[in-house]
């Protein structure tokens, strides 16, 4: 049989509102479609070009109805068929499920790795690599994750318990148990015990992963492969599916029962959830440490300043405020402040109530 | 002979690069051209309306030639003599003195009295009250002022000592002396001592001016006066006129002399210095204490926030700021606290290093 690698498909689950990234991100135009690292390439993009080293061009994009022609555009090295159109938003298992029951029914020893198509990673090659022994593990039939060395005890992941290291493989152990986001005491103790935090990164056998779907949700697994078998059923069938996140569906489950293995992930990664994170991606000006900007610093002027500073196409000056946040659309305008950008998903539900809807 | 006040002619100087309030004022369109608390007229218009009930059309606006047609298109009311174009600036006295020479040339016994283009007067009632007060004391040959009730001690401004009550006016007093801008200790022991702020205003027959001027200035009262009778030497003459301000020309020596008389201001005044006064001159929003919005509130939200906005054509949400400052135009977006509104200047001086002075 060819390597595990040479079987494995990259699929990119393209979803959710980013409202904490306002007005950056919109319902219409959600931060995966967005450069918001100023790396020239947007966060999908980004994605997938991560793996291509290791994939080629096996990359499955599930996403909303109304992004699949974005998604096509920025992905246009993709094949039609490889950015597949949920008719309606039904959670993570669903959208991961269909994409493995599509890669199981054209290989049954095909391999899926899901990566979030608005996540940034700052060593691809680790990445890589450690996707690779992933795969290799996610062969003899476990589920396998992805652990991230916690750069901070922080509340905002849930975190992973290892447990025994696997033998023969140079890093990987099992999993003794996922765990919820924590509060801080709590994520102090995690870092301190080792523990990693859960990205969300899966990668398995497509049977294997649809199988253990089928032990508690029989339905679910059984209408995604009537969907593979008969991709003309998707819209009679996709909306009788369970809404469930693959963590609950069969991440926690499969960890209750020994049968979940993690991979350290020993690089940088971020979900960009706020624009505190993102403040954080992007490298300081020269000269005026404290403060990034996103865009074209030329007409960005902080006097007695610092923060992140997204310009659009006019000047922006900042006087006397420290760790300030400042985005400038075209239609659209956000000051806060790093310490505050998580109430940014606020301004969003007070634009919907006053039926200003059509800015969120 | 007439009553002063039919004798008395407005003149406006309409000066000043108002930095601080960028990116509202620019110095091709300064303070004074816009409205600036959101009462459909601008400063301009405000303060012309403001003593046509008293003077009728009687007014001159000096201004840089560059606004000259500006100014004439918010006034249309004025005959184009009416609003006077300086070739150069040259300070106050020369500005405010061809006005009075013109004055005195066309009535020997006229009056002027002097009142900025950009500052914001909230009971026009009492201000007429007391500009009419003060041309009748006028009549009588001193120089009159009208000294501010001050709301606060204010290092800001100037502040008049007055003296004695004149005898036969219902507020009048002679002026002991102007005193310059304090620091904020001393400015305390004036207000309590009863010292008023200085306002700028002046009312003066032109003749009794433009003769004060000559005692200790002879070469610029005999310009401008050659000026007003031979208007086509104006642009040959001015460059060679003395550049002061006229407190210090005219003012002080004559308060020195006993020759100023005061008459005492019991209304809201205001020079709109920077966003900080801007901010106290318009009405917070209902619902939104310490919230004061420039423009439309309904595309304005505020989350956990309050200060001044002054959105431009497109949505601004704050979140988790208090007592800043958001000032949103089409090419330029300033975002500061009130408390640093004085220091709005050094992103004007900023700009122009770089050379994007256009956008000052």
């Amino acid at each position: 049989m060819t390597s595990a690698v040479d079987r494995l498909w990259v699929v990119v689950p393209a979803g959710g509102a980013g409202t904490r990234l306002w007005p950056l991100s919109r319902a219409g135009s959600p931060k995966f479609l967005h450069d918001l690292t100023g790396t020239g390439r947007t966060l999908i993009q980004g994605t997938v070009d991560r793996l291509v080293p290791l994939v080629g061009h096996r990359a499955l994009v599930v996403t909303g109805a109304v992004h699949q022609a974005a998604v096509r555009e920025q992905l246009p090295e993709l094949q039609p068929a490889q950015v597949v159109a949920e008719p309606s938003p039904r959670d993570s298992m669903a959208a991961i499920g269909l994409a493995a029951a599509t890669v199981e029914r054209d290989d049954p020893d095909g391999l899926i790795g899901s990566f979030a198509a608005d996540h940034v990673i700052d060593d691809a090659e680790a990445f890589r690599a450690c996707v690779g022994e992933a795969a290799d593990v996610a062969d003899t039939g476990l589920l396998v994750t992805i652990g991230i060395d916690p750069r901070s005890p922080s509340t905002a992941f849930g975190y992973i318990r290892p447990g025994a290291a696997l033998a023969g493989y140079p890093t990987a152990r099992s999993v003794a148990e996922f765990v919820e986001k924590p509060d801080a005491a709590r994520a102090a103790t995690y870092v301190e015990a080792g523990y990693r935090w859960n990205a969300g990164m899966f990668v398995v056998r497509a049977s294997v992963l649809l199988d253990l779907l089928a032990e508690q949700h029989r339905d679910l697994a059984a209408g995604l492969r009537r969907i593979a078998a008969d991709p003309s059923c998707l819209e009679e069938v996709w909306p009788t599916l369970e809404k469930i996140a693959i963590d609950h569906a069969v991440a926690e489950p499969a960890a209750a029962a020994g049968r979940v293995a993690v991979v350290p992930g020993p690089f940088g990664w971020d979900d960009v959830g706020d624009f505190a994170s993102l403040g954080e991606l992007i490298p300081a000006l020269d000269g005026t440490p404290g403060t990034a900007v996103l865009g074209d610093p030329a007409r960005v002027v902080m006097v007695d300043a610092s923060g992140l500073v997204v310009p659009g196409d006019r000047a922006v000056a900042v006087v006397g405020l420290d760790d300030v946040v400042v985005v400038d659309t075209g239609d659209a305008l956000l000051v806060t402040t790093r310490d505050r950008a998580q109430d940014v998903k606020h301004v969003v539900a007070e634009l919907r109530q006053r039926e200003l809807g059509e800015l969120t």
